[in-house]
């Protein structure tokens, strides 16, 4: 297979209270430009994934948990993620939840057409939890994020309203209920649409197979940034990686 | 950090009852010549590391189980190792443990000087579960494996009576203690020894952080295959990969 050939569809179904979910959607979003895929961001619910699964998250096996603070340190920092160990006791960001987060982040992308203030205000919402230790959930932090996302004030407002209404909040489940529907029992949950066929992987760790699917290459987490390329230098890389 | 400095030992503990150890031990026992390491196999008890953590195998959540057997044969046709669903329930398989069969195979290793005979062992065990779907632990099942792996049918059967012994029995829980003693909850669990420090991963997906971490490069998992290159290659390719 040729990356040349059509642009291949691959949704992300992620939450922000998930910070393997960070690795992943950072990653998708620099190969967004290096691979022949169209990204869509999917914002969904961890929780509900866990609950419609019976499964649980790592936190239920102490030293699973223990293990995995250091590999997400050693994986954030391998991928240029700027994950961090926040300063209160994990616990008790997750046992928060995310609920008002990602009822936020789904009436930013019910609001906008396409896919990049959802990008913004996930990685504001992931760098104020996992990078900072901060709360997601309350209005006054979710205010805060939209702003440093690029919206104005006033536009923040009117999304948080949103937010609470019967259209958002069934959104965000219907979009959970898909993630379910593929198979999902934890997130990140990435849906590559290959010839017809939805080919499922589970985390942040099958990128190099995932590449294999997709018919392109994998060359780490930090390909050449997008940014310093036009599209003419795209086109180049993406037929000298793919031959 | 260049991979001319010293070499690095690296200990892999397993237990042929996990599929995806035989996906870690296949990739390893490749690079073993192409990264400058010191492999040494650790055979263990993956039970007795899921009772001293308190972890259970991931077949308590169906969804998760179901996603394991695509993702298992999708990662074993990529890296060229002939994972199969046997047509027997795998619970069943599952559910009949690995004892005989890991103090057969630990009564191998404290047998013989190198690990040679651990890893045919081990590989024809792994091709009779998880290629075959064939039992693993009676004694004609021990007796056939040990003969496949080039063992003389009297080595073979003082080999079974030793895997009996105290010693041995001993010997298999003093190294499923090490593995905790790691902090391990499941296997495959390598650990990498740099700088007077052990570095520990689990899983069979962290071969590019550990090839990071061991100051290497990865390529894939199926690296060239070293039986095609002389001594003098081998510290070439070395050379060219560090560089």
């Amino acid at each position: 297979m040729s990356s040349s050939s059509k642009v291949k569809l691959v949704e992300l179904f992620y939450d922000v209270i998930s910070p393997y979910s960070w690795l992943a959607f950072e990653v998708l979003c620099r190969y967004r430009n290096v691979w022949n895929i169209n990204l869509k961001l999917r914002p969904a619910l961890l929780g509900g994934v866990y609950k419609g699964a019976g499964n649980k998250g790592p936190d239920d096996v102490p030293r699973k948990f223990h293990y995995m603070v250091t590999d997400l340190l050693r994986l954030g920092s391998y991928a240029g993620v700027p994950l961090r160990v926040p300063a209160q006791p994990i616990n008790v960001l997750l046992g928060k939840g995310s609920l008002p987060a990602m009822r936020f982040v789904t009436a930013v992308a019910e609001d906008s057409a396409g896919d990049a203030k959802v990008e913004r205000v996930s990685r504001e919402l992931w760098t104020r939890i996992w990078s900072n230790g901060q709360d997601i959930n309350q209005l006054s932090s979710l205010a805060e994020v939209g702003q440093k996302a690029g919206l104005s004030a006033r536009k923040v407002e009117e999304l948080l309203e949103q937010s609470q209404s019967k259209a958002i909040k069934d959104k965000l489940w219907n979009t959970t209920e898909k993630a379910l529907d593929y198979g999902g029992f934890g997130f990140p949950l990435t849906v590559c649409h290959v010839e017809g066929e939805p080919k499922v992987f589970f985390g942040s760790d099958r990128f190099e197979l995932m590449a294999h699917c997709l018919g392109e290459r994998w060359v780490g987490p930090k390909p050449v940034h997008p940014s310093v390329m036009d599209s003419q230098s795209h086109a180049t890389m993406r037929a000298a990686m793919a031959s």
